[in-house]
């Protein structure tokens, strides 16, 4: 599994090999950390627009920040609108999609896939755009309809997307209907079709037999209510912060694990080298990923705890680290993924990727053996175009130093001193309530684990609900 | 099934809708129609440097056109050379694939992929160079080499590549060997990883579990002395001819079929239409599949006798018309497989490109419906990357008129007046040795279908073995 291995940069102290652009230096900015954002006192999106945003920060795919949600003034007309409009209903996947493409992660995307944005994808994990230029594009954001819903909308030109509880969420306008080849789009994205892809059984076999595309607007901005809507900050609000804190560099940092002393020193390791190259106050976004995950991954609400504790500890120093939830689904799809990973957080303001072994991978679903051959993402990441701008720092695995009982970059010449704990492993020691070794991760992030894993035994060993107080 | 279909441009007689880049006039040429080239009395590549080409031929990817032929005076050194190296065996398909990279049809690929290039193509259908641009490469060109072959290549630099026989080919060097992920190549390559496609089951399944690329040299230019060899003009030799022709507009059409009335009536129009452009001397490419085939294709032999008798029959016009062979196995990956056609034509000196409905489509191996959504690979076509300098033409479906006797463009108006003759009928006609409708095909072309099923049918429905006197 990918997603425990901890990691380092690699042994060269020249340009790392990954790096698609030569770095180059944003103009300097007077530097201004400030705290943690603890709760979202900055005002939205539409409300903001006479705030400038300084040009120092990596411009966003299509040089703007889409931005989809209708702004207060037009939602009561907008809302009548939707009211008379055929109505198709959103399901958990699709509601998050719907969040991420309304904030603009996605942009220059302005709604779900029409088919030439579809095929495009799939075939050329990018789009072109009418100037000629070329934006990265890996993963199918697509809405799927099945036949009674395809005639119920019949000729009409628009549609309401609706919630479970038939609230209007948003309109979908000039729509294009045309159809769904799930196999197509399993085997193209995924590289298999095995049964047993997380998201493929999740959002497309049972899903519609149709595609839907067109413009979105979204009628309020996207809130899940389980108290972590204040950590949910849009590319705006992230750029903003960012600006905010004066960043001349910043860094992302994806996952979707608990965080453990190697992924932390491989995150301190990062802005001393970012120091190093000149610049003077490079900023981590710690960036974990907040929509649909498979059911053995921790979920979100403990995910958010556990971070929450590791900032507490001082494993990472709040000063210099934004924490923010990405609204995305994981799909698991291995080196096809990871470029929408990194896609999203250059509209987010980040010109910087770390990358590590075998990033949004997962075992094969069928063979005993990882889905993806652990190099290829970052390899892939490397090359895929319309990400030239962005620099991607890989890294080297880390592991458990036994001489020095810490996490510490791996040194292959003294193999024996390491000891590697895979996320299977550090699982069944939560599980268990035995600790980690000393310095494996901070006490009151393991407790978080622990606790975890306890609420789960009480319930039958399936997945809590997600809504815990962080 | 795509192949039979026959087809028309679209009815607009304003800009047809997929053509991707402003049709552009080279500069005037003097035209020199010359006949049906009968043998290759063209001088071979190397020897004929001094050969001016002129600039007027759209330019091959990368800007200059690779060949891979050792030349004449440094084949003894190199064939002493490929006799001391660890060898690899070369099955047929290997061996098309390497007379494809010896003459340049897939510029500026100069030998089996590194995972770098094959990366590329299975995740952007395209390959970034050194200075930035970016070239079509939709198909992996790999050669798989089991544990046994790879244990003997040892440490080894490079590596001679070796026919069934154990005749030196030719010598891959700067060796690189890693992992074949054949389930991810099939499933990214075919959009399905059903069993039961051809290309899959010959080259793929039951290969090596390694690949091998490198920098191909190849000793001897690729000749399979069946007979057809003076048709398989090398994209220089292409080029040299249709120069010689003085051609302004080259269109190519690809085909893996017996040509009907209805194919025929497409490419007269396609000229037609090109001298309404303004261009003075159109010349169709009319080129002919030679590789590898489904069991259930006529064999090469018989349909290039049959394309000689629709050529002597008048159907097209000797003077404006170049066959020839195209040397590479054919995959039936439709929209993937249809972006390697249309580039490597590119390479041949086409700027025109016919694309019809379904190209390089098969039925689905296990369900029973088309592989591929009959319209996606025009539309691949039309957004590739690196295939913004070609022209596509798509066309629209032919079929018989009964009011007329002949193939036509068909008229939704008057459907009833229309009849549609699919491979499967047309097989069956010529199976049974009935004829077709008067006008579906000359008889001379006809009576070549008759005869090779006739012959099928002694042999126990097996196809025949591929030499046929032409």
């Amino acid at each position: 599994m990918a997603s425990m291995s901890t990691t380092a940069f690699p042994k060269t102290t020249t340009t790392p090999p990954f790096l698609s652009h030569p770095l180059a230096k944003p103009d300097s900015l007077i530097a201004a950390t400030v705290s943690f954002p603890r709760s979202r006192t900055l005002p939205r999106r539409r409300a903001t627009t006479t705030l400038r945003v300084r040009s120092a920060l990596i411009q966003p795919d299509g040089g703007k920040l889409v931005e989809l949600v209708v702004p207060e003034p037009r939602r009561r007309e907008k809302k009548h609108e939707a009211a008379d409009l055929p109505r198709v209903k959103l399901t958990e996947v699709d509601l998050q999609w719907t969040h991420v493409l309304s904030e603009g992660w996605a942009s220059p995307l302005r709604g779900f896939m029409r088919e030439s944005e579809f095929l495009q994808t799939l075939h050329f994990n990018s789009l072109r755009l009418d100037d000629g230029s070329v934006v990265n594009m890996s993963v199918p954001i697509v809405l799927a309809i099945d036949d009674e819903q395809k005639a119920l909308v019949g000729g009409s030109k628009s549609v309401a997307l609706v919630d479970a509880d038939d609230n209007p969420i948003a309109i979908l306008s000039d729509i294009e209907i045309y159809k769904h080849p799930k196999e197509e789009r399993i085997a193209r994205t995924w590289g298999t079709t095995a049964p047993g892809l997380p998201y493929a059984e999740e959002a497309i076999t049972n899903a519609g037999n149709w595609l839907i595309g067109g413009d979105l607007e979204v009628l309020e901005p996207v809130k899940y209510n389980d108290g972590l809507d204040r950590f949910r900050l849009s590319p705006f609000e992230l750029r903003k912060e960012l600006e905010k804190r004066g960043a001349d560099a910043v860094f992302a940092f994806q996952l979707r694990n608990p965080v453990h002393n190697g992924h932390a020193l491989l995150m301190t390791d990062t802005r001393r080298r970012l120091l190093e190259m000149g610049y003077k106050n490079p900023i981590l976004l710690l960036h974990p990923l907040g929509g649909f995950t498979k059911a053995d991954d921790v979920p979100l609400s403990w995910r958010m705890k556990q971070h929450e504790k590791v900032l507490e500890d001082g494993v990472l120093d709040p000063e210099t680290t934004v924490v923010s939830i990405f609204p995305s689904p994981m799909l698991y799809a291995g080196p096809t993924e990871v470029q929408w990973h990194a896609k999203a957080r250059i509209n987010a303001g980040a010109n910087f990727y770390i990358v590590g072994r075998d990033p949004a991978g997962m075992g094969h679903p069928v063979e005993k053996r990882d889905l993806y051959d652990a190099d290829h993402g970052k390899k892939v990441l490397s090359m895929a175009p319309g990400l030239e701008r962005l620099n991607i720092l890989p890294f080297r695995v880390a592991a458990y130093d036994k001489t020095q009982g810490k996490m510490a970059f791996f040194d292959p010449s003294r193999a024996q001193d390491f000891l590697f704990i895979s996320g299977t492993r550090m699982r069944g020691l939560a599980k268990n309530k035995e600790s980690p070794p000393d310095g494996f991760m901070c006490p009151g992030g393991w407790k978080v684990l622990v606790d975890y894993y306890d609420s789960l035994s009480l319930t039958g060993n399936t997945r809590l609900p997600e809504k815990v107080p962080v």
